[in-house]
């Protein structure tokens, strides 16, 4: 059997329904959590392996095992450099996964490691991930119980690459999601944005601030799993990664086909993150965050669940930052400071390369 | 709080036995599926993630849940050319994953994607790969659910790697692994070896042969479960991926304590790869292949299990090569057709990169 002819038979279904050409070669942008990556996964990805798990575009597919509900989920980590303020690969590649788990509600449980590593790595930096890994698995309860490895020749990698698989348990019988967004509903942030992404390009560019700037990487199921454990109806739930808030709120608004207003001086960022996006021309809400996430509330429960949030020490600042709007596809908008209403705009490419 | 911290509190445990300093850097060899990749999994990642799951080595973790159990595992993908005869690293890495699935005796269910690109890849080769996936998908019966893209820059990748992790449903009472096995048991060989390796090899080389090599690229699930399905008491399964034939039983071997008798004269080996093996400096049982496995079942079983997989089109040819000695630890070894006996060792390192 020729699998190259299989192929053949059947890339029918490919046929996209906008070209995919307007670039004929993948871009940097493409990974960038921006309109580029979106518009690879609705015309490439998404007909492709069409089905309904997939379709659903959660952090996590949410799998349906004879009464129990499993999610499984997947990240590649190519962070560079890969050791920065505030973490590490081996962290990274540990709570990136379990938190999209935690995205949807799942108590995070196993992990698969795929390691592909450059020729000519140190034993002693691929020694120190590993450690890194075993540490931030044990803070997660989380057991990493599969794994591989791959060597590619020098100069076709960059020391090292880790993909992570997660399965998680989802113990409650909320339907986390952009679907379960309604009007009214009130959007809590957990933190202050945008300290990942400048800890990642300060250390890679060897910039200096006054103050170092360390990631907020941290895992988040447990402020999660602490909402839905005291009864909060939580609607949504999404991690601020790649293209930060602004991306995370816009793949939201478009599923959910709902408006979003966020109050400009509600959200926090620090004055060191500022002032490194402002020198680097970023714009903190579209940087990403490791350790920082959204969450979707009813507007009577929004207090209580920033209460909750606070108790933990990884959500200690947690705030309402805006609400979902009256009307459909409003998009995403910002009332400023200056008390002017904005659209902000999805970024349509790569600010930062590889910070994760 | 700070990752890297963290990760410098608990490194005490992974204090090795044994140093793996004798190599100060990562070598091809370590992925190579010989002594050296062992080395790397018994000294550095088994200590470090230390739990029984793992410590079982099967090619996926079999995890109970309320009763179920599920098989998880992951591989990821490097193969170098993308296309080669016989197949692709988009058919590689479903099928790949789905084989990892049946040697546990799982169904294989969902898959998960993780696509590590590099900057330039030409938009089409990623479509034709991702119709690959698709129709290779199809041909198990397995869902795409959930998925990672991460674009690296020009000169820090090599075109696309591609990560696949699996869950599969174990449907039956069998715990199928090396613990199982017993003296006495016939070991059964799906097909002829050596063609996968051959065929990426000479496709990245621009060998010519007299005859077209093509993989022998292939899901495995279908021959397992009917050796299941058909009450047969299956002790054993593995694929003969990287280190070929060699490699599997070394493992099954060591783990289960056993020695292992081959009749060489019943391996079988194309002329064809016979031949470019001897002009490559290869040994044919050492080759990987993607689409064979050995099966180990009771004697008396052994006639009836061959029937059944000669049922299968990718298993025509299987054959019983061997049987399980009765002493313990005498290794692996191989009655020549010359009548010696001899000891088949395990290859040090790597003789083919990259061909998975």
């Amino acid at each position: 059997m020729s699998a190259a002819d299989d192929a053949g038979e059947d890339d029918g279904g490919l046929s996209c329904p906008l070209p995919l050409s307007e670039h004929p070669r993948i871009l940097l942008a493409h990974g960038g959590g921006g309109r580029l990556m979106q518009q690879l996964i609705e015309r490439l990805f998404l007909p492709a392996f069409d089905n309904p798990l997939l379709g659903a575009r959660r952090d996590s597919a949410v799998i349906a095992l004879d009464g129990i509900r499993v999610a499984f989920t997947t990240d590649s980590y190519v962070v560079h450099p890969l050791f920065f303020p505030g973490g590490d690969i081996g962290h990274l590649a540990v709570y990136g996964t379990v938190n999209d788990l935690a995205m949807c509600g799942a108590r995070p449980k196993w992990l698969s490691v795929g390691f592909i590593i450059e020729e000519g790595l140190p034993m002693t930096t691929l020694e120190r991930i590993v450690a890194s890994m075993r540490a931030a698995a044990r803070a997660c309860a989380v057991e990493l119980v599969t794994g591989d490895t791959k060597v590619v020749e020098r100069g076709r990698g960059d020391g090292l690459y880790v993909n992570t698989a997660g399965i998680g348990i989802i113990e409650h019988g909320l339907d986390v999601g952009p679907q379960a967004v309604r009007a009214g509903d009130a959007v809590l942030l957990s933190g202050d944005l945008g300290r990942h992404g400048i800890a990642v390009m300060a250390s890679r560019e060897g910039l200096e601030f006054d103050t170092a700037i360390e990631s907020d990487l941290a895992p988040l199921h447990g402020p999660v799993l602490a909402l839905i454990d005291a009864g909060i109806d939580v609607h949504c739930l999404r991690d601020l990664t790649r293209g930060g808030l602004t991306a995370a709120l816009h793949e939201i608004a478009a599923t959910a086909d709902c408006g979003i207003e966020l109050d400009e001086a509600a959200i926090p960022v620090h004055a060191d993150v500022a002032a490194a996006c402002e020198l680097l021309g970023l714009e903190p809400l579209q940087v990403a965050n490791e350790g920082r996430f959204v969450t979707f509330v009813p507007a009577t429960q929004a207090a209580a669940a920033q209460a909750i949030l606070r108790a933990h020490p990884i959500a200690q600042a947690a705030i309402r930052i805006g609400q979902v709007a009256d009307a459909p596809s409003a998009g995403v908008t910002l009332n400023t400071a200056m008390g002017v209403r904005r659209v902000l705009d999805l970024p349509s490419g790569e600010q930062l390369p590889r910070i994760c």
